[in-house]
């Protein structure tokens, strides 16, 4: 069974600080951790219940610790209190910014800071196949257990780094579109890679000293009288018609 | 200044039982206080700190109990840590099923759980113009503080009521459009009000008593791999499809 100096270390993992010291992070429930094994990422542990090994243990790659605890044990180390059954701890890989290809469209995230967007869109940069996605140092921890959870798996299938936009910026070619309140309409908008794909702060939006690299503003067409448009929402409106065009 | 009393009525409505209750629910910040103050929504306090009474009183309606706090005491009594300056107090509306008109729209959401997904699609609704929302009995509180965070203010521009979705499609002769994972493809499905949008529950879907009332299966195209998309993205981009045929 889980020993008290392994919870404890499992449940360190729920903070950035910690999580950085061990270079490792967790995921949580049976799906979760069924893509994790299919994932690249390197596992380190499985904490699970008797009864899930015995259900799952082909799936578990050779060689990994398999721990085991009670359902009890597991919903008190998880970060979600419904994860009963098992969680794995993975070790993180160094940090890596994807580079753009010829025709490439890359997702850029300028600050986004809540968890729950975050891995909200990632799930939708999988889902429309726009897998390079790069992230400004303020944008939350993609390694987050509330990012991992809302990714629904689709943490294992993009390629994510971190780096300072600016530089980024400074240094390419391509065009960098950029989310706004006014700008071109998405719906006939002339999406052509190399490009960027800038979303904008929850609050803020897209800031100012990323703005002077944007090159199209492109806007998504509402009613009078609304406000605006959650980031990851409007993420997945800017993919969905971006993907129109490739058909 | 505000009472012990009266912060711990305030501090209670985060509960969906007092809430009920008093038939009360709060609205934190400025951004929303103001867009409360514009709605049709009734007034019964407004809690904030005398800065912010100075600066905005003339905002105020006639009438409307206006109580001090510090800052300390806001951050203690409202939902949000950084909520310091103002909340209200507001009356819930009566439960009201919003009738579908010749060729509206309504959307339609069969157990949205989560808060968060709630507001952002009350958020989206508004954007797009279709402001009429039924939900089911099982879906999140609208007078939840996160959901009404979330909303950004279009909380007091919806039409929303709660109902059996069985009763509703039981008796309708509009069509009834779902959103699945496999069906017609939205980017050329040809939308034609009076209708329906159903909207399923974040991990189940739709489900099976709704779904037999389906008459249209709508589907988001998205690349091989991929899992699905996040409840409230896939609303805003059947929505977003929805505005394209609009114009």
């Amino acid at each position: 069974m889980i020993s008290k100096n392994q919870a404890k270390f499992i449940k360190s993992l729920q903070l950035k600080k910690y999580r950085k010291q061990a270079q490792c992070f967790v995921v949580d429930g049976e799906k979760g951790v069924k893509e994790a094994i299919r994932s690249d990422f390197e596992l380190v542990q499985i904490v699970c219940t008797e009864s899930f090994a015995e259900s799952s243990e082909a799936l578990f790659p050779k060689g990994v610790e398999v721990i085991m605890a009670s359902e009890k044990q597991l919903s008190q180390i998880s970060s979600f209190q419904t994860n009963e059954n098992v969680l794995a701890v993975l070790r993180q890989k160094p940090n890596q910014i994807p580079q753009i290809g010829a025709s490439d469209f890359v997702l850029v995230l300028d600050d986004i800071r809540d968890p729950g967007n975050l891995g909200s869109i990632i799930r939708s940069a999988d889902w429309f196949g726009v897998r390079k996605i790069i992230a400004s140092p303020e944008t939350a921890d993609f390694y987050n257990p509330k990012v991992i959870n809302a990714t629904m798996g689709s943490f294992s299938r993009v390629s994510f780094g971190y780096t300072d936009l600016v530089e980024l910026f400074s240094d390419t070619d391509a065009k960098v579109y950029g989310t706004f309140m006014k700008g071109s309409d998405v719906h006939s908008f002339s999406f052509a890679g190399p490009a960027y794909i800038v979303i904008g702060n929850e609050g803020q939006g897209i800031s100012l000293e990323v703005e002077r690299f944007v090159t199209d503003r492109i806007s998504i067409p509402g009613v009078e009288g609304a406000e605006s448009l959650n980031a990851a929402v409007a993420t997945g409106i800017v993919l969905d018609n971006l993907s129109r065009l490739k058909k």
